[in-house]
């Protein structure tokens, strides 16, 4: 087999670069025989470190002795021009999608730097400080105060992905997310715990592979009856009959990210 | 004043749709005297859902009076052409920058759909969910334990945002995070913790305006001296007199969201 090809990308941006490096990283991936340095610069915003990146990107070129790839969102013209001098393939966001956009509104954009995540004192951004302090605070079943507050409460048996999930709505999103584990003296009673049958509309269950819950126990205890296939299968047996019973939404997370997990549960509940 | 503009805008993905809608949104806050309602409309991955989508997209056009605009990340190039064959005004993001790649790397891309956050068996995966518990394990000092497995310590005084930068170090970028609060003790001691000096390379400090703490520390615990200006004005001064004695880089997160406190941490402690 011949040797992969390499490239090195930047992902330049006047901002953090992280929209920058998610939509690059997305066309990336659909080049599987190609192995990609990938190198972000963030907080590009004044000519010297414009000038500084264009010598960075093209002694990156030269040593690689193939030029780079350069995907850029820089709002800033005067910077992206500079940029776009470089020896590298420059892809530009704005400079792509600006124009036809600013066409089909009849407006011309005001070329601010954007600040796409909200800053310290806006409104959306203490939604999500709140948010993040709200589900911390009601994670695992610690507290069954303030559930009327929450957006989202999810159960599941343990290490199904709840605390990774409920902490990725509230930073994302800024919803109030509550979790609690379902556990062998709820199934043996039969029903839910009955703090949560009043929220039963903002009720979603995760489920999860029999053989991967025991994989992802393992790891915590090894050689317990807590990890075992055996019981494993037990508990999600009956956790999935409770949810089915009790009309309670689910996805199985085996396969799925956070970020998809978390969709599904936008999506589910209507929350968006 | 004339009434502004209104324009609904769809983000429509074969995955999450999440990156669609960061880039999407990027380009949005770019008209300010436009109003939009965004949408998304995650998991198109077939025939009916497109076919769904477009009635949708049209149908929100002849309500509008004005029609739709749709930003599209769909890889699959029979859904992509569907979806483009509704009434609106449509960039698609593979179909502009996918040709000039493949032109540049000399390989046809291979139009998967893109699994960009990583799913549950990927090893980056389990590395962001050991991170996320080790992050909350080691939250606000509540042990110093195994503190050689972290990547970055962060230390300040109460409510400068230490537990959500943390998350979003682990949740977004697989770091494990400790922090530590610094309280009134290490300054009359007038070092650092013990704990804490064996591991200087990876601390890093956050500071914070006094009259904007003391606005958050008053939501918190009104009235109390712990929320009082001069309080907040003696606790910073001596952090940042600790910092700069005991060479802590650190930063002002007082306008700074929490992506970008956390990209200029992994800038400063290149830590990427």
């Amino acid at each position: 087999m011949p040797n992969p090809i390499k490239r090195t990308v930047f992902f330049v941006s006047d901002g953090t670069g992280l929209t920058a490096e998610a939509l690059g990283h997305s066309l990336l991936t659909q080049f599987e025989d190609v192995e990609f340095k990938q190198i972000r610069i963030p907080f590009l915003d004044n000519i010297a470190k414009a000038q500084d990146a264009v010598a960075r990107i093209n002694a990156q070129g030269e040593l690689d002795g193939m030029r780079s790839i350069v995907f850029t969102t820089l709002v800033n013209q005067d910077l992206a021009s500079i940029v776009h001098q470089s020896d590298a393939f420059c892809l530009s966001y704005f400079e792509t999608f600006l124009s036809p956009l600013e066409a089909e509104l009849g407006q011309k954009s005001n070329h601010t730097v954007g600040r796409s995540h909200g800053t310290a004192d806006s409104s959306d951004y203490k939604k999500r400080i709140e948010a993040i302090n709200y589900t911390l605070a009601h994670d695992d079943g610690i507290t069954d105060r303030d559930l009327e507050e929450s957006d989202v409460i999810l159960v599941a048996v343990s290490r199904c992905g709840k605390t990774p999930t409920s902490l990725y709505l509230a930073m994302q999103f800024g919803l109030k997310v509550a979790n609690f584990p379902l556990i062998p003296e709820d199934f043996d009673r039969g029903r839910l715990p009955s703090t949560l049958e009043r929220h039963r509309p903002k009720l979603f269950g995760l489920t999860i592979q029999p053989e991967r819950l025991t994989q992802i126990r393992e790891e915590r205890r090894a050689a317990s009856k807590y990890a075992s296939l055996p019981n494993c299968r037990y508990e999600i047996a009956e956790a999935e009959k409770m949810m089915r019973r009790e009309g309670i939404r689910w996805l199985d997370s085996s396969t799925k990210s956070i970020e998809e997990i978390s969709t599904t549960i936008l999506q589910e509940l209507k929350l968006r």
